[in-house]
Order: C-alpha cells, then sequence, then structure tokens
C-alpha cells in the first residue's frame, strides 16, 4: 500500500517508504505523520510494514532511508560499517532524520503541528537525537533504541517521549537507562520509559534472538495509545 | 454502589468494600475479581471509588481493609504508626493481603482463576509482599508502591506484575529501582516497570502534593490493558 518517496536528507538522496491513510475510510485529512526510523540494517520490509500499518490507523506513515540511496543489507558487517559512520558523527544522524521530519511535514496532505516519531534499535537513537537537537514534533518513540546521549548533549527536547526498552538489553545495561533519565529529567518535559522484564534487544523483530511476542505485543500497544494520546 | 464486606484476615476482623457488576450489562459471571489496597491512610473513598469503577468494568473488586476494623486516618501520625507496625512485620502484612485474597475468591460469583490485585503506595507493597509469598493470583498491579523486599525475601512470584512508578519518587530511588529489576528478573517470570518523568509520590492521589493528572491517567489506563490481557 505505501510507495516510495524520494527526498533530500543530510547530504543524501533517500528512497523512503511513504503510506497513506485510505481517504474513504479516513477522510480528506490533513492527517498526523509518523516517520518510522528502521534499525541498523536499513529500511527493510519490517519498518515498510509498520508504516503500512501506521497507515491503516489514519497516519501519514514515511519509513526513513536512513544510509540514503536506499541502502539496505542482510550482512551484518556491511550494517554495523554504515552504522558505525554514524555513530562517529552523531551530528549526520540527527541531519538525516531531520531531513526525513522536513520531507514529511512538507506534504500537503500531512498537518506538521501532529507528527509522530518511532524508531527502532539504531532508528530509536536518530529519533532520539533528533529530539536532542530541538527538532520540532510532538511525540517520539523508541524500541529497544539506544540510549546513550551524543557528546554535544541536548536542547530542550520539544516532543512527548516514550522509550520502550528490555531490562536486559546489553546495549542499554541499568546504569545507562539511569542516566538516560537523568538526562531526559534535565531536558525533557514529558517523558516515560516502560520497561520489560526476561527481554533483551530486538525484542520486535521475530527475525532476531531476541524477540519476545509479549513485548513486541506490549510496546506496540502502548506506542499507540501514546500516538493517540499526543498526535 | 458497593457494600460492606466482612472477612478475617491475619488476625483482624476486616470491613472491605465489594462493588459488583451490573448484571443486566456483564452477565450472570462468573466474574474476573481485583483487589484494590489502600494507601497507608488505611481503605479511604479514594480506593472504594477505584473498587466501583472496577466493577463498572466488568469486575468483581474488594477494597482490603488493611489494618482491620474499618480504621482510616487522615491524619498522618496515626497512619504512620499502623503502618509502621506492618513495615516492621512484613509477614503481617502478606496474611492481611492473603485473607482478602481468600475472602475474594470465596465468593461464588467469583472466578478464582482470574484474580488481579491493585495497590496504591503502601497497599503497592502489600500486593507485591503478598506475590512474594507465592500467592496464586494472575496479575498485579502496583502504583507508587513501595519496592523494597522484606528480609524474608520471595519465592517463586506467580502473578504477572505491572509496577507504574515516579522516576522522582523519593521512596524508590533509582537504585531501589535497579535493585527491584534484578529481584523480579531472579522471582517474577513476567514483570513490567512503567516509569513516569518528573513525576514523584502518590501521583495518582487528587488530595497529594504528588498529584500529575497525567500519571494518573497514564497508570490507570496502563493497568486497564494490563488486567484485560490477563483476567
Amino acid at each position: 500500500m505505501g510507495s516510495e518517496m524520494i527526498y533530500q536528507a543530510g547530504g543524501a538522496t533517500c528512497h523512503g517508504h511513504l503510506a497513506m491513510p485510505d481517504e474513504t475510510q479516513w477522510g480528506p485529512g490533513p492527517y498526523a505523520g509518523v516517520l518510522v526510523a528502521p534499525a541498523f540494517w536499513g529500511l527493510s520490509p519490517i519498518e515498510t510494514g509498520y508504516a503500512d500499518k501506521l497507515a491503516e490507523m489514519g497516519y501519514v506513515a514515511l519509513g526513513v532511508d536512513i544510509y540514503g540511496d536506499g541502502k539496505l543489507s542482510d550482512k551484518r558487517e556491511d550494517a554495523n560499517a554504515w552504522m558505525d559512520e554514524f555513530n562517529q558523527n552523531r551530528a549526520l544522524l540527527a541531519a538525516r532524520m531531520q531531513g526525513a521530519l522536513t520531507a514529511l511535514k512538507g506534504l500537503p496532505m500531512v498537518d506538521e503541528g501532529r507528527i509522530g516519531a518511532v524508531g527502532y534499535c539504531f532508528g530509536g537513537k536518530g529519533v532520539l537525537d533528533l529530539a536532542r537537537t530541538g527538532a520540532e514534533f510532538q511525540a517520539g518513540v523508541t524500541m529497544h533504541g539506544v540510549l546513550q546521549p551524543p557528546e554535544s548533549g541536548s536542547t530542550r527536547i520539544k516532543p512527548a517521549l516514550l522509550i520502550c526498552d528490555g531490562w536486559d538489553d546489553p546495549l542499554d545495561p541499568p546504569e545507562v537507562k539511569v542516566a538516560f533519565a537523568e538526562e531526559m529529567n534535565a531536558h525533557c518535559a514529558d517523558w516515560q520509559m516502560l520497561v520489560f522484564g526476561h527481554t533483551v534487544h530486538a525484542f520486535t523483530n521475530t527475525n532476531a534472538d531476541g524477540y519476545s511476542p509479549r513485548a513486541a505485543q506490549r510496546s506496540w500497544d502502548a506506542m499507540c495509545s501514546f500516538f493517540a494520546e499526543h498526535l
């Protein structure tokens, strides 16, 4: 149900995935918009599928081509190399996300005052880094998104944030969660964290060792409630 | 809509508040049951009101007379003295809760295989201590419930647990939350924690300094979803 959307972001030509609500069901709009930022493999059918599901709920959803040029790999070493470039240049990650945000807001059927973003794993870091730069949107969600701040820190964070995380995620051990909470208390007026016990990284991903159907469903439901509250 | 229910628990005669679903709306039952354990003031109109709301949702709800004899005070020193007795005798707290659980399960219109419990503040400690003794129920929720374990520790915890807590609750500082998570990982197969930023103790209580309409609503909604999943 989605289609390719070409946009420019952070120096790259990006091939996003745009999914639109059915106008016969949802009316003519304008609609709230949601960015869907992918895990470190690149924009895959998992995240374009989420965008399609969000469109079925009445949102204009844009799957973010985080690496540009539609780069996607199923080889961990490729994806790690791509991600490492961003981990060493967090401003580039924020810029790539900001470009997608600008593109989404620029769509005529999108209400630019009702914008959400959800990110998975590395894409969660992208949502947080976008928020940390002071970007204008209303609601951000991370799913096993990586919480460590960039060296540049945060400005005042504008969106409300919902963090969905596994207690046993080795990328976000307890001390990282506590430090993140303190960072948010300092910079974000409205944040929540939903932590799942006995849950590791990538709990939403059916292909991952850490997949947890229970945590996947609960975090999806929590996201839906959160977007309904804020968008 | 509720009525007084006299039951025996932990050596005391207790004056609970029993709220029943409307049979014309919910059918003849049997219904799932929910214990509502009060804050340290004793069973007050706040908690009997929650029990009434749960009955409107189709649950048989029993407001727990935690101190026995219907003891309730609006004087902090009275309530603190009552609570202190239990804090120094956690087995008594568990026994008082177990008595309420037994009474609820014994009602003919209650399905004893579908039992939940929610506790506020000290009542949250009661729900946790009940769970820590290995009591048989399906779903436990704490609202700004106090997380420190008793010296006797936990056996295997049977219910799924949802902890709703303020990040800034001085009764549950970060190190207590982390220790609790580790306790749960060791003893409870299904636990979650929903933490609210910029939120202190007693966020559900409209009379409390810490009242947060936002956290109160979000935690209520999370509890409703949780009970719907498990009961």
